[in-house]
C-alpha cells in the first residue's frame, strides 16, 4: 500500500481532476466506483481495478480492510490518503472510504437490436437512471442504448443508484436510436398513456427492446412511431402516469412473470 | 393581488420561516406546493389554497398568470413578491415561481387496515418515498401508513416526486405499524429476496396491505414476521435486488393487472 500525504503529489493532482471533472473522466475513458458495495461487485465480476483509492480513517472498517487485504495479497495498487485528502475525492455524500479507479467499459454498438434491450431517449435525472439499470439487471435484460441526452451512465450518481447493474449489462451511450429502432429485427415496445393496447396483452416470451423516454415529455413522438408497438400500463386511479423508473419495472417484471409461466 | 416589495415585511417574513424550517411546517400544520403542476392539481382536487405565493417574473408565465387570474376572480389570496424576494421562499431548483400555501391534509389513524394500503418502513430517501405514493395513487390504493423513521410525505421533495398523488391518498405518518400489521383483517404482503412463495402465485383479487422497508435493510425482521405473506419477486439477472420504489410498482400494478383480468 502507497500512502500519499502531500496535496503537490501527482497522483493525487490527476485523481482529483478525475474525481472533480466528468469531463476528464469521459477523456480519459477512466471512472471512480464509491463505496465498498460497488467495489465488492467489481471485484466479483470484473476483476482488480487499476487503482484502489482508500482513506486512513476507512482502514478501521472491517469491509473496506478485507478488501484492501484482497488486493494488496494479490498485488494490486492501493493508494491511502489521509482523511482530510480522501474527502476532496469522494463525490458521494457520507462515503466509507473506498474507491476504485477503473477503466470506462466501451463496446462499439451492435448495428441491430438482438436480445433484451432498454432504449433511453434522454432520460434527465441520474437515479431514474441507475434504477432503470438495476431493475434492468434484475429482470435479465442485457443491453442497454442510450440517446446523446440520457443522463452519463457511469457518473457518480447513476453507479450508486444502479448497485453494481452496469457490471452485468452492455451499456452503449450517445446513440442515434430512430436508426436502431427503425431496422429492428426484434419486438419493439414503448410506453405512451395515449396508446389503446394494454401491456398485459402484449406477447414477451421473445426479445423485446423497450423504449423510455424523458421524465416530462415522455418518448418523443418520432421513436414513438417507429415502435412496433405502443403501450399503456393501465391505470386505477386518478393520477395521471408514472415515474419513468417505476414504469420501466413493471414492464420488465411482466416481461419475467410471462417468461415463467 | 398584494404586491409585497419588504423583506421586512411581517407575511413575507412569516413565509420564509415556514419555507426554509420543515419544522415550522410542521409546527404550523402548514405546507407549500411549488410549481404549477402541483398547485393545479391541488386546485383540481382539494380547491383554493390558504396563500398563493408568485414572483413578478412568474406573471410572464401563462400558466401562472391563469393559475392566478382564476384566484382573483373567485377572491381567492394572493401574494406577490419582486424575484429577489421570492428566490429565497422556493426550496426547489428550476422552480417556474408558483407556490401555494395549504394546510397539511392529517386525519386520524384508522383502527385497522381496511382497504388497499401501503405501509413504509423506514423507507429514508425522498424520491423513493414520491415515487411510492405517485404508483400508489395510479394503481388505486388508497392508504399510505408510515413509521416514524420514513421520509415526511410532505416535504418539497416527496411532493415534487408525487406529482400531485398526496392530494388522492390518505396519508398517515408516524405510525406504530407492528399493532396495524398483528390486527391486519385484510392480507399482507411484504416483500423479502429470502422468500420462497412469488409475488405471482398470490391472489391479489382482495384488498392488500404491502409492507415496503429501508433501502438497505429491507422490511425489519419483526415486521416480516408480522406480515401473512412474505413474498418473493423472481429475479432472471446476477443482481441481487430491486430499488425500493422499482419494487413497490412491479407489486401494485401486478394487483392491478390480477383485477383487469
Amino acid at each position: 500500500m502507497k500512502i500519499i500525504t502531500s496535496r503537490d503529489n501527482a497522483q493525487y493532482k490527476d485523481l482529483k481532476h478525475l474525481a472533480t471533472s466528468s469531463q476528464a473522466r469521459r477523456k480519459a475513458g477512466r471512472t471512480l466506483l464509491d463505496g465498498v458495495h460497488l467495489c465488492e461487485t467489481w471485484l466479483q465480476l470484473r476483476g482488480h481495478p487499476e487503482q484502489c483509492i482508500v482513506s486512513e480513517g476507512a482502514m478501521q472498517n472491517g469491509e473496506v480492510a478485507a478488501i484492501v487485504a484482497r488486493l494488496e495479497g494479490e498485488h494490486a495498487h492501493v493508494l491511502c490518503f489521509p482523511d482530510a485528502l480522501y474527502a476532496a475525492l469522494s463525490q458521494v455524500e457520507h462515503g466509507v472510504g473506498i474507491m476504485f479507479l477503473v477503466e470506462t467499459p466501451q463496446r462499439a454498438t451492435p448495428a441491430a437490436l438482438s436480445v433484451n434491450a432498454v432504449l433511453l431517449d434522454n432520460v434527465q435525472d441520474p437515479g431514474n437512471v441507475g434504477s432503470i439499470l438495476r431493475s434492468a439487471a434484475a429482470a435479465g435484460i442485457g443491453e442497454v442504448y442510450c440517446s446523446p441526452g440520457t443522463a452519463f451512465c457511469w457518473s457518480p450518481k447513476v453507479l450508486r443508484a444502479a448497485m453494481g447493474a452496469h457490471f452485468v449489462l452492455d451499456i452503449f451511450e450517445n446513440v442515434d436510436l430512430a436508426p436502431l429502432l427503425a431496422d429492428a429485427p426484434i419486438a419493439t415496445l414503448a410506453t405512451s398513456g395515449y396508446a389503446r393496447q394494454r401491456l398485459y396483452d402484449v406477447d414477451l416470451k421473445r426479445p423485446v427492446a423497450w423504449v423510455f423516454g424523458h421524465e416530462g415529455q415522455g418518448v418523443s413522438d418520432e421513436l414513438l412511431g417507429l415502435a412496433r408497438h405502443q403501450v399503456v400500463i393501465p391505470h386505477l386511479g386518478e393520477v395521471e402516469s408514472l415515474n419513468v423508473a417505476a414504469c420501466a419495472a413493471v414492464c420488465f417484471f411482466e416481461q419475467v412473470r410471462q417468461n415463467l409461466d
